[in-house]
């Protein structure tokens, strides 16, 4: 048969695995692992229960702001999983957030027994993510809106290629606010990159309860960036391409070394579960490491995923001060993800997951290939050494480097995350977080730098087109367990010894000084300032030789905000003032820059939660890692940028008795499908 | 046929293409490119003509330390390209180290007239790279020498499993200096991990002059470290194997997009130079991208190669104070070279290049497969992104990242370093370095963490085995010519703006000052510290914007050495005191550490050039870059290390007016050879 043919077959084997495994979950609950997400006939089950129970009410007035399973607190889901799952499992919960007559009700339903446990009024500052529907209809209330007709006709635009878009506000001191989002529109004739043509100067507020405009504004005209130039879709562009790619096809002669059942994925020596968040995206839970001397699992990391982002713009004037945005916590990073494209985002052999969420009526929808899942043959060298040290023998032992990818990207208007998670043999979990997508860019009168006089605010990148300068920062949620819960997290400094009454024709040397953390403040660390390594370790076990079992953390970016720290935005943002925390485990500390975060006034963030100082030596802690970028924009960005990357990884010190990949075979790479030429 | 010959044929065809024109340009010097590394013939020629114009001594007394290339001066080969090399190109020469009767040599040779241009005797410090033979032979001397033969007995260890090996001794003040080498033996009974099991407590030091022994010290004995657990070959090691990893085999649907021609190399939109040197390894030159706008070739980096590395190990103790290796100045980088395994070290379609260098007694040695050259398809995105705010419309453009390697394995004794040069179709240019291979590790009685009482300078990573605290510094020299050879260095700093007179909302921002630095002192930067973009840029051209066009270099690691900088190593390392430095061109400038480094007295480096403080603005400079590791060894790299990566990258900024892959369609993968089934 056709190797393409065979490559179908072959991902269709492992998608059904999947499917198969999902089916079973969603038709006995009791089949369901206690981290799963919602299926989406729990979807309907929530939206029924919550629905009946505001019959009185007028339905319409009723939205889903969120909705996501209510993990079990985790001793519980811990004593389960002790008992190998054989009791039954924690409760199976869902937490719903609801707007309900202008107010947010906190519901907790219980999905066993059909009941709701809770019902909240939540009275304090912020409010939840938006949903999509209501973005929506906020971007389409400009197109019957007088005074926008006229700003559309004055610049001479057509309204039917004007397209708007939402954009959260922020929060600026004011005493009273309501739900509300800022409106921008952009001009998308002869083309599709609406982001690089706004219609500068104009500003609608849309009241999202009342879902009509509350403010309008219109300061100034600049003249609109021409569409040629701004195409990305190669269907459209014109002739010279280039540069050319040759690329490769891959086929697994043993097949592939992935396996998922339900939410479960095993590969090499890892075992984790994946879950689907509409607010975080990727959650990776459990994830276990198979020790090959002490025959059994390991873990490793008790959850994982993005706590929140922080955008913020840097340009203080009145259409674009606010733009300091919180993509996880206001858009939903699960929200925002795409499908992937098979062949493209991912390689021939990735297998695929889809996703669920509740839409603002509650009702399930389906993101597909939310997930892809692939073994990463990057041509990189696992170990090696050769030895011409004994006479008469050449030894050469080469391992070639497999790792696996778990990838979601997440575009939040704009701006395209791509979030991996690679697991390695060796015991490291390396993130990556590439940025790409198209630039925010501001409207203006220059076509040429000399043109410009003051602070620009960023980089000219085409005509009447300014990249704003701005920051991404990432809050990654790591409940890391390092061979259990109870850990500590220990400081090794790097210090610099002068040789005492010249014992040795050396002067200096340096050696490590290791620090126990006691306390939450002493563990906030501004990377890059000091030489010191950071390993969470188990003080309650050793190796055989009697080193702390720990894994350390790599950062990859040493960047921290530059905004003031009593800057409205620094404020709610505060979790970005270090880039390392460390907390004990709470459930209730999910979200760095709090459960509401549209319009917060950063009382409920990460820096406010450490400020009881608690106690983090042998306890079960959690650490939280910020990886930012300042982007300063280039002509390069536009009018698409390539993938800019970082990363950070969590590699294993001391935590194996010796290095887990001695034993590991180079894999059979010889051995190919009979092929006949080129088709 | 089967697609395993498939694929030898298609490597073969591209071999073919190399070592074709290789061989002609052997064969007709006029169609050398004049930074071609010297062929086996030239080798004979220089060491022919040397040795004739020594008849009168005793030719056993001639040894050859270096052999290399005396590459034109730039400006002669920048006419000579202009010209596009129509004129005759200029004069084929080399440069040769050579000790005679004691004395070191520094000699030019002109090729095309078989002359010696000049022979100077060398008075000043140090001494020139060992040859691999003179380190044989006096490795071997221990095993004939009474004193060693005792220690050996007292050991009760067998002779015949004693493998010795040799270390530079540094300096550390003295005023006289005979040219020696320490020698270390190790213990190969039951394993071939000689280096995990040293002869702790006996040194020996040779006179390579005499070679002969001229110290000899058994200071103690430790325990041997057991052999148990130290094996890392497949062949050698018992079940269980794992974990087990499944392997892909890949082919190119449409072929390599490599183009070799002698040592020019084209791909995608880059052409550059490939050279091998027996001291630096790796030497990329003239490295220019296409410009599909500009319909031409522009130059991004004259020359880039690693210039020096410093490893340090941080153990004052008599035994191992002396450990402050110079890896590319005494050993040579590239005479530590190794053949790549194809498969394992370099992907499948990976092609291979030979390098050549002198032995010590003048006439070529062979490296097979030196380097590899592969298309990176790891699964990467390019670019990408989802529009979905239009109504009625999804789009979805992604482009596949594949990008092209140059990979270099040098193996100096028991560590073995992955060097990878990065090609990548934005005109970024990511150097990788990968530290795998065996621990330099120190003989110790204990058996357990608690038996050390005071600083061990290590971690115990086995029974009787300290893997001692090190530091890898590489310093890379980066001749970037952006756009052209006259450049300037400039910082772009991020700072922070307080908003005056309420004007805004918001409190702060940040913006860009730039700030072209002028001379030598101040270009020099410990990363870390600041916020702050570091850019090459050419001050005579700017984008019809009037941006500067420029490269940015994106830093990997901020590390930086940790040792006083008045210490004996440190000043002879003070390259390592910056991770930055700038310099204007200058042909002699070559090697950070000096061109005599071993006994160095630090009278040669970078500092010291530096301190001139001349102009950098507006000249031809060049930037020199060293990328840092401290090593705190773990368990897991025993009884190998799992690689551990670094590295940094260069990233056009301005330099193109827009995205230069833009119009890069996605490469066909879908169409495969006909594959049935597996074999």
């Amino acid at each position: 048969m056709e190797a393409s043919t065979l490559r179908n077959t072959f991902i269709f084997s492992l998608l059904s695995i999947f499917s198969i495994s999902s089916s079973t979950t969603t038709s006995h609950s009791h089949h369901h692992h206690p981290l799963d997400p919602l299926t989406p006939q729990e979807f309907t089950l929530v939206q029924t229960i919550i629905t009946n129970s505001y019959h009185n009410s007028n339905p319409n007035n009723l939205t889903f702001q969120y909705v996501g399973l209510d993990e079990p607190n985790k001793p519980t889901l811990l004593s389960w999983l002790s008992t190998l799952k054989t009791t039954t499992p924690p409760p199976r919960r869902a937490f719903v957030i609801t707007r309900l007559n202008k107010q947010t009700h906190e519901i907790t339903v219980d999905l066993s027994t059909s009941s709701i446990i809770s019902d909240h009024i939540y009275s304090g500052h912020g409010y939840p993510l938006f949903t999509l529907e209501e973005q929506t209809t906020a971007s389409e209330l400009p197109m019957t809106y007088p005074p926008f007709l006229e700003s559309v006709k004055k610049r001479g635009l057509n309204l039917s290629d004007v397209v708007c878009s939402t954009y959260s506000v922020g929060w600026y001191g004011e005493e009273k606010s309501a739900r509300v989002l800022r409106i921008l529109c952009f001009y998308t004739e002869g083309t599709v990159n609406l982001y690089v043509r706004p219609v500068e100067g104009v500003t609608l507020v849309v009241d999202l309860d009342e879902m009509k405009i509350t403010q309008y504004s219109d300061r100034f005209t600049v003249p609109m960036a021409k569409a040629g130039g701004t195409e990305y879709r190669a269907a459209k562009q014109k002739p010279p391409f280039g540069p050319k790619l040759k690329g490769v096809a891959t086929v697994q002669p043993d097949g592939s070394g992935i396996e998922i059942a339900g939410h479960t994925i095993r590969w090499a020596n890892w075992a984790f579960h994946l879950g689907f968040d509409v607010r975080a995206g990727p959650i990776i839970s459990l994830a276990s490491i198979y020790d090959l001397e002490k025959k059994t699992f390991r873990r490793v990391m008790y959850r994982g995923y993005i706590s929140e982002m922080f955008v913020p713009y840097m340009e203080p004037t009145e259409e674009w001060y606010y733009k300091t945005f919180f993509d996880v916590g206001e858009f939903g990073f699960g929200l925002s993800a795409v499908s992937l494209e098979p062949m493209k985002d991912c390689p021939a052999h990735a297998v695929f997951m889809d996703g669920y969420y509740a839409g603002q009526d509650g009702k399930p929808v389906k993101i597909s290939n939310v997930f892809c899942i692939f073994e990463q043959n990057a041509g990189n060298v696992l170990w090696r050494h050769t030895e011409t040290g004994i006479l008469g023998e050449v030894i050469r032992e080469v391992r070639p480097e497999v790792s696996l990818v778990v990838r979601m990207v997440s575009t939040v208007g704009n701006y395209d995350y791509i979030i991996d998670w690679e697991f390695k043999p060796t015991g490291s979990i390396k993130v990556g977080v590439g940025l790409t997508g198209i630039l925010e860019v501001k409207g203006v009168s220059y076509t040429h730098t000399d043109q410009i006089k003051e602070d620009g605010h960023g980089t000219l990148v085409a005509d009447n087109t300014i990249g704003v300068y701005h920051d991404h920062f990432l809050t990654f949620h790591l409940d890391l367990d390092v061979d259990g819960e109870t850990n500590s997290f220990v400081k090794h400094k790097l210090e610099t010894r002068r040789v005492a009454n010249n014992i040795s024709p050396r002067k200096s040397y340096w050696t490590v000084v290791s620090e126990t953390v006691k306390t939450e403040l002493d563990a906030r660390i501004q990377l890059g300032l000091k030489q010191e390594e950071l390993v969470m370790v188990n003080p309650k076990k050793k190796t055989k030789l009697g080193n702390p079992i720990g894994y350390r953390l790599f950062p990859g970016s040493t960047v921290t905000s530059l905004l003031l720290k009593e800057d409205y935005p620094q404020i709610r943002a505060a979790f970005t003032n270090y880039n390392v925390w460390v907390t004990p485990y709470n459930k209730s500390e999910k979200w760095a820059g709090g459960v509401f975060v549209d319009q917060s006034r950063g009382d409920d963030t990460l820096a406010v939660w450490t400020l009881r100082n608690r106690k983090i030596e042998n306890k079960d802690i959690v650490l939280w890692y910020t990886m930012g970028f300042h982007h300063v924009p280039c002509q390069e960005d536009f009018p698409i940028m390539s993938t800019l990357s970082g990363g950070f990884e969590l590699r294993p010190t001391n935590f194996f008795e010796r290095n887990p990949v001695l034993k590991t075979k180079a894999p059979k790479i010889g051995h190919w499908p009979n092929c006949t030429a080129k088709p």
